[in-house]
């Protein structure tokens, strides 16, 4: 692992770092936030996935989580959206696809398969890496994101509710099989067979029996994908029929944008740190 | 004055602007966040100017002060960090020079005079246009900002003890006629003549005979930038001699990044609140 930048902020470290990485078979880049406690403690660890085009930096930059995080005494990782670099195959014209929008799934299809590994990323090669370079206690361990990465923050959870003690999101896509903007994804990396797309899409987790406690869901009402690729109540009808416990909160006037995401950053934040325990 | 954009954000509303400056002779940009109280009644305005090489946008993106502006009900106007555009003189390979160097003066030398006019569009144009277009308080103004907007901001109060109600200061340039940074800018801008460069440096004003009544200057102590260019401990000695009241606070291990800025931004906000008033 290699250290691209730290600096102090709130008390605690923000860091940047890279690995060469054996699931995307590329170089990895991510943030890590350690908080003050983390000197005394192992302290319990929140991923937060990004969206559509960003890279760790956006959340980092923009995300205003550190404030509360020191506080609170999380640790906050914040990974890339896709492989990225030379020799990983990539659409450049196509903000949906390829770099930065890797879907937190694991491609099957050539010539992303060998690439486009986010799932197994996220949930192995990089946990087993936060563990052995981070003061983190793995048993302890929660995950939210924005768009794209509420997808993944709410399908990874789906798949590991014992692993992760909460999930939130932010303006989630939830049923990425049937949006516009993630369903040619889904048939590029998975192919046309819509049965392997299931795994990756909430709805579809939760109508085949997958099950998690309790999600947090912050939407804008003003957030120019609401209607056509987010379309929360498809998570609202299918939480109520599998008896899980939604909170969705509809925010009069907010957009789709990290203005958004920072005003309830640290709702999230409590969110998580109440089942993350003390 | 054209909308650029504008999102919500913390309960209010983060706009972005631009407008024809007649100081500036060229369009300039700005940022204003106007709190949820704004809906009710006139609220103060609080100024961040920016350093080197910064638009309006980092501290808008980086700065994190939407959401105790938002409760302590202050609108926060971030101006560009100079003249821009097409026909403005420049030097493209220097970052401590023309664009995004505007040190906040008024330049009297060619061929910079005509654009390089940030003193006056500070103290006079923008203020009058952010009284005709927003629901501020005109009344109730302080101000504060970073590096060379530390610069900015400590030589505008010192000029202007009666408008702002308060000033402070993230690492700033406290003499900039003697820093290797801010010299050959002051030149270039101001001429050979050395008494011309002092209305345009904080510890030359206060030797002048210039007076506030009390600054808060953070300053990070792993700031690459402590002992050549920022140099804290003149202000100190300045305000010591002239019994202006300077807390200036050395942040043990930050630098002199957003990181700094926006741990210590509750803090400073809380300052410039608790002097403007109710």
């Amino acid at each position: 692992m290699k250290t691209i930048s730290t600096s102090r902020s709130h008390g605690g470290i923000q860091g940047v770092y890279s690995h060469a990485s054996s699931s995307c078979d590329c170089e990895m880049t991510f943030a890590v936030f350690v908080p003050p406690q983390a000197a005394e403690r192992a302290c319990p660890v929140l991923w937060y996935l990004s969206g559509l085009t960003c890279t760790h930096q956006n959340v980092m930059d923009k995300g205003e989580y550190r404030r509360l995080a020191a506080e609170l005494g999380l640790i906050v990782v914040c990974p890339d959206t896709s492989p990225r670099g030379e020799g990983v195959p990539d659409e450049k014209d196509n903000w949906q696809f390829g770099s930065g929008a890797g879907f937190y799934l694991d491609a099957t299809q050539e010539p992303y398969a060998r690439n486009y590994r986010m799932y197994s990323y996220l949930t192995q090669e990089l946990p087993a890496l936060i563990g052995e370079h981070f003061p983190a206690d793995m048993a302890r361990q929660s995950i939210f994101g924005h768009s794209m990465g509420g997808h993944g923050a709410l399908t990874i959870a789906l798949k590991h509710p014992q692993r992760y003690k909460s999930c939130s999101a932010f303006a989630p896509i939830v049923q990425p099989s049937t949006a516009g903007w993630s369903k040619p994804a889904l048939e590029k990396y998975l192919g046309a067979d819509e049965a392997t797309w299931r795994p990756y899409d909430a709805t579809a987790l939760i109508a085949d029996g997958h099950r998690f406690d309790a999600f947090l869901v912050d939407q804008g009402t003003a957030d120019g994908f609401l209607k056509e690729g987010l379309r929360p109540w498809l998570l609202e009808e299918a939480c109520s029929k599998a008896g899980i416990a939604l909170t969705l909160r509809m925010q009069e006037g907010y957009d789709h944008s990290y203005n958004f995401i920072s005003s309830f950053m640290d709702d999230h934040l409590a969110w998580h740190a109440e089942r993350l325990g003390k």
